[in-house]
């Protein structure tokens, strides 16, 4: 079993971060934490004894979400939750989801041991799953908090060794029927902390992004299909070269990308040639296709344009086929809560930018369910998912300043 | 071990064909005699064994190179030399190579049973290795025979199992030095007949192809550099997408291709995404690039096409390097044999056209050291290295018709 650093004696953002990374840490310096993993219990395990040392009431639902509660002195029951995801992707980095979390508690317990207990209870979580990186499935912790998931449509997800999720959750000690909140209890609102994971601050030289909205995403697999032959004996124009038509698609497509809006973003990350051999002719070429924007009238005009390329192939005699499997709706989070950490970071001397998010957040699954909040500190060089995400202390120092702020004026006044 | 059928009773190019693919057969209904292999040797000693029922005088080479002989009676030291390979590509068909030895055979032993003995020397043979499939080496059994390639530049080359070239001649039974040729021995022209491994006789509805060249190949390795980045966070005008790039380039060497001369093919046929991820702008993406034509100009000036484009890589801030790895010059085949062949298929009555070969053969081996003939029969789709390659038994006969009237007129006239 790996060693791991007992909890910092001071509470210090960059020491909790270093501390927590030791749960799952890689030979690489990243960290691990796959959903249900013996790596997750332990960090799960981790932050229960952080928040029980920081005076919290603490609890696990049904599906391994961790909470540490500050009851509430004048309206227990309307909470104010604040948090991360635990879980990482496989070889990540130290700041993704962990960072959120650990401001979290930090911010609501330098409220506590300043002004005691707030009027509303602040409830710190630990979201149990949001990279679907273990089994095909993104965002269980928070779906399952916010009532929109059930078991019975996860349970029978298999992880790549045939391990279902309802096995691993069961294996890890959950999977028993609890109440998600006792009766009359209301989350009024949602607030995440989170790296950009991306360059936008740090090449504005911004301390703070404010985000207005998440991108809507959807992903498609594109199929060409040509006519494998021999590179030397057929002539070019006797070709079907499914090769050559994807390479054209991608052209247009991300030519279009840019002509539509500056901000819709559209990538082909993946390609896969077929036979992939130098001397024959590609017979078929299969593509990923990802397309954000936080708009869906953009997303729908993308759409169309990928849909009427198929008449491009039918006119070369070969064939396009498109299969969109992810389609996430863009999510508007609180204007209020835009306009009141605005006036905070101002009051804070912090610059800020407000922002689009390109990336998916637990609080876009929160912000169709309460006013939400999404915060983000800038990612150095953009880089996440690695064991090279960085963000300098100061700047993590910051992201908590903003959410002691903005937690002081949800639950203390 | 394999059953095999016995040798014909009767000798014909189709039954012979099945008998010999007896060796090496795969399950899906291919053949696999990768060079020194058992099922090599053994389709070689059969081979043998056809020679001496047929009444040829056999020896093999130092390397493995079968040769069957009717020996001159009047100028017997001049060598009509004509055949094919024995080896195969890995699960390749029944007639590529094989069809040019067994026809070359039948067309020899036809004209024995008719005329007897020949003026000068006929030798069939059938040649250890052209495809290059288990050592990273072609030509093997034709740069032998003629002289081009020396046992030191070849016995190290590695097998994909680590065994050697030499390691595996030995285990076969050669690499004892010989004589290739007795004194003062001379070939005086090199004969082949080959499936076409294309579509253009087929497509064209002729019966015999009369190659004038065989085309120059090249063969380069292309990196694509960018910079790998979130696929949602980085806006379209600040990504080095090396997948974007690599798409242009081929969109732009296939025109340019076809611009530049309409028997110039130009094949990316390969490429290898990094880190090929939906969600992850290409960092980098390597292609190969294979180009074919009969003139070096035009393969000078597509070269010259493919390094300039190293400037709109750099203009976007990108790299690409250029490795080529392969140069292999056009060959011109005799041009009286061309004339020669012309003459025969008319007064066969085959239609036929004059026609350059875009795939490698012996044939441009023996081109730059004797007069050289090549001839096509169909290709059934011109599928070919494939257990569907097909060509039709009397499209098969008239190849051995045209190969037995120059054998005629080269070494009875």
């Amino acid at each position: 079993m790996a060693q791991h650093d007992a909890i910092p004696d001071q509470p210090s953002i960059s020491h909790w971060i270093e501390w927590l990374a030791t749960y799952g840490q890689t030979e690489n310096g990243g960290v691990t934490r796959l959903l249900y993993s013996e790596s997750w219990q332990r960090a799960q395990e981790a932050m229960k004894e952080l928040m029980l040392q920081h005076g919290c009431q603490v609890r696990f639902d049904e599906v391994g979400n961790l909470f540490g509660r500050y009851p509430g002195r004048e309206q227990p029951k309307a909470i104010i939750l604040t948090g991360s995801h635990i879980d990482t992707v496989i070889d990540g980095g130290k700041y993704d989801g962990a960072y959120g979390i650990l401001a979290s508690m930090l911010a609501a317990h330098l409220l506590y041991l300043k002004y005691g207990p707030p009027k509303k209870t602040i409830e710190v979580v630990s979201l149990a799953e949001e990279e679907g990186s273990r089994f095909p499935f993104t965002f269980w912790g928070s779906k399952w908090v916010t009532g929109q998931v059930e078991l019975e449509e996860a349970k029978a997800l298999l992880d790549s060794n045939g391990f279902s999720l309802e096995e691993a959750m069961k294996q890890a000690g959950f999977g028993q029927p609890t109440l998600a909140l006792k009766e009359k209890e209301k989350i009024e609102a949602f607030l995440e902390v989170h790296i950009e994971q991306g360059v936008m601050l740090e090449r504005k030289q911004k301390e703070i992004g404010i985000v207005t909205d998440i991108v809507g995403q959807r992903r498609y697999t594109l199929q060409f299909q040509g006519e494998s032959n021999h590179a030397g004996t057929t002539p070019m124009s006797m070709r079907k070269d499914a090769l050559r038509l994807a390479a054209a698609f991608i052209t247009h497509v991300t030519e279009e990308a840019e002509r539509l809006d500056e901000s819709l973003v559209a990538t082909i990350g993946k390609v896969v040639v077929s036979p992939n051999t130098p001397n024959v002719i590609a017979g078929g070429v299969e593509c990923s296709l990802d397309v954000r924007h936080a708009n869906v009238a953009y997303l729908d005009a993308f759409e169309k344009i990928v849909f009427d390329y198929r008449e491009i192939a039918k006119k070369q005699n070969m064939q396009m086929d498109i299969n969109r499997w992810l389609n996430i709706k863009p999510v508007h989070l609180s204007d209020k809560h835009v306009q009141l950490t605005r006036q905070q970071a101002e009051e804070a001397g912090f610059s800020y930018d407000v922002m689009v998010s390109g990336a998916g957040h637990d609080a876009q699954v929160f912000g169709t369910f309460c006013p939400t909040s999404l915060i983000f500190v800038p990612s150095h060089k953009g880089i996440s998912h690695s064991p090279e995400e960085y963000t300098h202390w100061q700047e993590l120092e910051k992201g908590v300043e903003i959410l002691k702020r903005q937690l002081y004026t949800l639950a203390y006044e």
